[in-house]
């Protein structure tokens, strides 16, 4: 093991180069699927990468974006399925981005681009893995690999649930390395073994039939302010939702997740830092700061009503948006509280407030003692020469729940992040250590995966 | 008296077709105040009209938008003050215009532009007034003439208060015909002795240094959750403004207001039909519906934060803006009111809710029994063969503060507008016929002014 180890670090640090060059062509081409601009072509453009990278690929359309699965078998009938996707987000502001977010550029020893991190160098850090342990072991895989590549994550994977469902046959696998995870601010390895889920939702008001001079405002129903008064009613300055039932199936962490927050190193310093705060909402630091990610929330993603421009239009506007997401702990269902969010609405005298489902994941978690569990805390104590740490609860969603339990399959995460990659913001990047020990990382645990005991 | 009046009413009839073109041409002329949009080239256009109908103009400079100043002498000493405004309101949502709003069309009887009735379409209708008296008189009015036609009227004639204290010598003047006013939805014509001041603020709350992943959101503070919570509080549901000592000098309506009000036909069934509405606001009707414009109101004009765009993106956002009007009520004082509004944020907990002055007017009102009133009802009176009505309060704001107080004069309104002419909004017009009566209205008063006793 150790030669072949020592074959596969020597590999991708020979190559990274190619690996950084293969990342740029694929953040290069845009695949914002909140707009569909230029997914398809990504999907194209991903399935001929699987397949330069040797493996047998099938673009299988969903009612969306298509999944491209790629697959290659190994010497052991197991099979590590790895969880990417293709799509990025929005990339406004435009002007806050130093380089142009589709103009991949490397500086200071980083490569900046949308979908630099998330998702593309993920994935291309994982195809540079696969191409190093099969060139230590003369070409053939330990373990067969199953790439699953979806085209909607950052729109909510509407289809990816039903996708599993239909190809179910073709998935089967004994266990999941999903994306996300890196290192944290010390450079501990640091993976997740869940998520919450979430809920989003748009609610619209329409008062009139236009909008009106504002000098009728003693008369004449104003959108904007039935939709304020209906949203600050959801959620009260404590930060409580304010929704019946709400927190009623909400899953409070259990004592191993209370241990394993507390062997957490805080970042909360950092992230303090980043977004220049002096705290955190509702004030949580130490261990309420580690907890809060048990907490389920009710944000604004954007709003909008009336006159945006320069100046003053004295209108009373006849239209007022907002979009919500819901993160939900385990055992909430997005289905459940999207029922008690209209059923709030028409109890507080807001009928008028119509609630349009976006999208929705639901919450999962993983055992934290499962053996591919334990293989990848393993390799990247071995990777990063420091104490892995294990996360039981994302902050944010995935579908991991849409394959763990159809699948039933443990999920773990294994990346090439750092909580200063920017993630969903302007000026997204990779540090090019961090795609490379990622892709270190990735390789054992194909290496290792074949000869788990189950 | 008589036979000028037919002089001067076959005169408006016979040249109505050039008036109606020369408003055209006016309109073809953006002059977006909001965003400096033509404003400086419909000021030179505005002067060289004035020019072109026998007046002398000088294009007096403002630290904002020029006033334009036209002035012709008569027989008597006495002298008329004509005001209006070039500007006009953002013609936004361009969608909803059935012809564009810069490309004047005439149709069904009607003319529709932006500014074609808001100011630009009774501007000409006093020139074609004015003409038409001289005409009538040999080529010497009976009364001297003085046109203020400011360009920042849309915008809360930031300047025109100082404009008059500055230029008092030269405004000196024995009365006002305000814009505004006409026929009401039965054919009344309606006319105004006062208008409520304004307070327009913006507020902004910038709560981290960018948009975050809403995967945080139970940790990082929410621009748009402040800003909201922050405007919720400002005002209830029932409409009532929160703000400390709001109300404190409000006047309410006297005896002889109520009086006027009673006489007014109302056109609240129009209103409710226009905007496509059940009910008002408080379900005000009868007697509540008239007397509501002594209530100041606290209005969003627009507010914004986060994405707008289709579909979904998981941010929290870093910065929320809300732009606000409160219509202020006779003793209410705007800068008092902007106090008022600061305190009570912070208050409440939100001094991260930065409020700035965007503009304001105060409010007036004239006395009902003074002569030019008397002349400009009797006069409507005879033009439109129905009783004609005074309204002691518009809705809406106008600097009319600015020129009563200082120049010491009664001011009422005299124009061309129905309660269907789409003010502010798409589809804003003016019908000929309405613009022939309001030019034979407002040479009546031409020719009736000066014989009146003070």
């Amino acid at each position: 093991m150790r030669g072949k180890q020592s074959a596969i670090d020597t590999f991708l640090q020979t190559h990274l180069n190619k690996y950084i060059d293969e990342t740029s062509k694929l953040c290069e081409q845009p695949s914002v699927s909140a707009r569909s601009e230029g997914t398809r072509e990504c999907g194209q453009l991903v399935a001929e990468i699987l397949k330069n990278h040797g493996l047998q690929v099938q673009s299988i359309p969903t009612p969306g974006n298509p999944v491209v699965v790629g697959r290659l078998k190994g010497r052991s009938p197991r099979t590590l399925l790895c969880y990417n996707h293709y799509d990025v987000q929005p990339p406004e502001p435009l002007e806050l981005w130093t380089s142009p977010p589709f103009k991949p550029t490397v500086r200071d020893g980083a490569l900046y681009a949308r979908g630099a991190k998330d998702d593309k160098g993920e994935l291309i850090a994982r195809l540079a893995a696969l191409d190093a342990v099969r060139h230590a072991y003369d070409g053939e895989l330990p373990c067969g690999v199953l790439f699953v590549v979806e085209g909607e994550e950052e729109i909510g994977s509407p289809h990816i649930a039903q996708f599993v469902q239909e190809n179910i046959s073709i998935l089967k696998c004994d266990g999941a390395i999903w994306e996300e995870g890196g290192i944290d601010s010390a450079g501990h390895p640091v993976n997740t073994l869940g998520a919450r889920g979430i809920l989003a939702v748009e609610l619209e008001v329409d008062s009139m039939k236009r909008d009106a001079h504002s000098g009728a405002a003693h008369l004449l129903p104003s959108a904007a302010w039935r939709l304020l008064w209906a949203i600050a009613g959801l959620k009260g300055i404590d930060e409580r939702i304010r929704i019946a039932g709400f927190y009623d199936h909400a899953l409070a962490p259990s004592q191993v997740d209370l241990e394993m927050l507390a062997t957490l190193v805080s970042d909360e310093a950092e992230l303090r830092a980043q977004f220049g705060l002096e705290k955190f909402v509702r004030g949580v630091t130490g261990d309420a700061f580690k907890r809060a990610v048990f907490e389920p929330t009710c944000n604004v993603q954007g709003m909008w009503s009336g006159y945006q421009g320069p100046g003053v239009k004295t209108i009373i506007p006849a239209k007022a948006t907002v979009k919500l997401d819901f993160r939900l702990v385990p055992n909430q269902d997005p289905k459940d509280i999207f029922e008690k969010l209209k059923r709030h609405l028409d109890k507080e005298g807001f009928s008028d407030v119509k609630a349009k489902w976006l999208g929705a994941m639901w919450p999962a978690k993983s055992p934290g003692d499962d053996p591919l569990v334990k293989l990848t805390t393993q390799a990247a104590d071995e990777i990063y020469q420091k104490a892995s740490y294990l996360v039981p609860l994302a902050g944010g969603s995935s579908p991991i729940y849409a394959f763990a339990g159809p699948l039933k399959i443990s999920v773990v995460t294994a990346g090439i992040g750092y909580p200063g990659a920017r993630t969903h913001a302007p000026d997204e990047h990779v540090r090019l250590n961090d795609f490379l020990n990622g892709a270190r990382h990735i390789a054992r645990i194909m290496d290792g995966f074949a000869g788990l005991k189950q």
